[in-house]
């Protein structure tokens, strides 16, 4: 058996090529760019108005009492005025052209306007209210790089740029794969000796939050269907995730039959807990790549967050996440496993504390949903202290 | 003008009855749950085998280098065996009913098997490798509360007790309405006064990650058209949320026409930076809630976090986030303004860390791409310290 650690680069050993894809602007939110996003121009592209006012030329008289005849009006999207006499001011709105021999803008807080005659109420400096051409940024200036999680905000920096389309990083087509003949579909009543299906529909939320619309598939413990369907999967996917059917039961033919279609088994059971029976494989001429996770609903939740997300991330050529918590509990690992704990989360006081949450073994499906995410501990002879920073998987958005 | 802490309360003052909704499991994900859920059976639904191995009755002949024949196997997904003789063991699988008469499990790893003969080789626990009927959650018992958000772990959970379809918080209708003529859509080449629209562009990709889809409007500086727009939009929504045309300018013709159309302005104007000239009204008679938000993208976007999502809480029933955090560097807040301070975060050694983001005033849209969310300030004379912890709104996930 090999340890955490070594299983770990072994799977970030096989990441794997996953292209990029040319989608739409609202589509590209919450997946990962793969292009690096220039100013078409300047920011502002000019001289801008940030207040609703006067623009003037300044001198002196601008805060000599001095009255202003109002020339005319500078609109916000109307192309620049001119200001044709110095002693006269126009009239601006917020976002618009500076207007043509201006420099300074008052705005209507600070005047009073009486008979087409404006006179200033306050100390007026020059240049005021003025959000300059190219302040922000200057034209085929680096906006955003590549590899940036595409929010809200990049959206926006890509529309003011004019990118309607956005080069991002590929998906992998993923297969969800339930194993086990006790599994029945969520909208049946199992029987007495079945449960529902549940763990790969978590997996399939999981991966829709990183934007990946997964197929399903469900082999009964049937060799001769196994092989067909896997055969197929194999084929049609990069990536399968699959869980149960990889320990050492009977029927449990999924590391058998993998091996038969071509699989190249890279690993099989790992020093840890929970998910010590997971199976991690590659298929060379298919350039398949396969997660096989113990059938547990916490083991596969643990095995998902800890080796298929730094996979994606890493074929994605992004860098690895690397989160730290402190504990707010002792804990003591004896037994030579890497422990994965569930743990509930809250800053406090700028501390970002983890609790672990009271669970009942890899089956225990509901403690997931009182979790924020697993610490990862390696075993060691001193307890982990109250107050000791340690890795942290986060699992909840 | 009123302050930060009294518009938030007015807005909070005024929120929806958003109703609810029932959707798919798969659809359910990250909306807010509205309903308890409750496990439909004990949890695990019998006593199941955690491992492959053989099912026994203990006795202290399990330790005593006894040898078991065979009778035959407990697969998973079949009706529970019955051990006939408490001399001999079934074969058992990972999810298979313990057999009748049989309180405990070997794995294969510590047994050997010659000629339908087994010897245990290890020492044995009774009750061993079993995860018994119930021991996670009684039938009838609460798991999850209304008011959680669904995250994957809540999908499984579902999915587990068979809500193929779940009942979640309605979403309001909300469209996002861009003001002024110097708005040109994304793919158009803007002539040199204009802009790109990205504001709203922003909203509605910010929208989407609160699940709701928002249609738009783009509205340009023509009271008549405002009026005859606004008027559909105030009827066809729950929400509208606007940005520009709030300011003091000649064509900012919102308020105005807000009023016209039976809003009632609840207030205008906010002692706080960016977004002083924040406007917020109902329609009492329609039932519209109106956030109109000045037109800068920084102002907009932090209005939208600090008021909008709130808001939001309130109206689907959920306690407001409070998250702090530990600034790292000085800030004085010396004007009587609430300052939205843009920062990038980082935990290190557990503590969570907020870095103010250089920025170029609220027209700097660029800033936002940079910034994980914003730092909230209230003025005061001492100096905010290094270390200090401070209200923080995250706008980044």
């Amino acid at each position: 058996m090999i340890t955490f650690k070594e299983a770990y680069q072994k799977v970030l050993a096989h990441p794997l090529d996953l292209g990029t894809e040319i989608v739409s602007l609202m589509d590209s939110l919450n997946r990962i760019l793969a292009e690096d996003i220039y100013a078409d121009r300047d920011f502002p592209p000019f001289d801008r108005a940030t207040k609703d006012g006067i623009a003037v030329q300044f001198s002196d008289f601008a805060n000599n009492g001095h009255s202003f005849k109002i020339e005319g009006l500078a609109a916000a999207g109307v192309v620049q005025q001119v200001l044709n006499d110095k002693n006269n001011c126009l009239e601006v709105m917020t976002g618009a052209v500076v207007p043509e021999h201006c420099d300074t803008v008052v705005m209507y807080e600070h005047i009073t306007i009486d008979e087409g005659k404006v006179t200033i109420n306050e100390k007026v400096t020059k240049g005021q209210n003025i959000h300059y051409q190219g302040s922000d940024e200057k034209a085929d200036a680096l906006l955003l790089s590549k590899g940036k999680k595409i929010t809200p905000a990049e959206i926006g920096v890509m529309a003011t740029v004019g990118k309607a389309t956005v080069k991002v990083m590929g998906n992998p087509k993923v297969c969800t794969i339930a194993t086990g003949n006790e599994l029945v579909a969520v909208n049946e009543t199992p029987k007495p000796h079945q449960i529902r299906k549940s763990n790969m529909l978590t997996i399939k939320a999981a991966l829709l939050n990183s934007k990946i619309e997964a197929s399903s598939l469900h082999l009964l413990d049937d060799k001769k269907e196994i092989e067909r369907e896997l055969e197929r999967a194999l084929i049609e996917n990069d990536v399968l995730l699959l869980s149960g059917g990889v320990s050492k039961g009977k029927f449990d033919f999924i590391p058998e039959v993998m091996e038969f279609l071509g699989v190249h088994k890279v690993f099989h059971r790992v020093l840890q807990r929970p998910g010590k029976p997971f199976w991690f494989g590659i298929h060379p001429k298919l350039n398949t790549v396969i997660f096989s996770f113990p059938g547990n609903p916490v083991s596969t939740f643990a095995n998902y967050h800890l080796y298929f997300l730094p996979w994606l991330q890493t074929s994605w050529g992004l860098p690895l996440d690397n989160s730290y918590i402190k504990l707010s509990a002792a804990i003591k690992i004896t037994q030579p496993l890497t422990r994965f704990i569930q743990v509930s989360t809250e800053v406090k006081d700028g501390i970002f504390w983890a609790t672990p949450v009271v669970e009942n073994g890899s089956g225990d499906l509901t403690s997931l949903a009182k979790a924020d995410g697993f610490i990862n501990l390696e075993p060691r002879t001193e307890e982990y202290e109250v107050g000791e920073v340690v890795p942290f998987v986060k699992t909840r958005w």
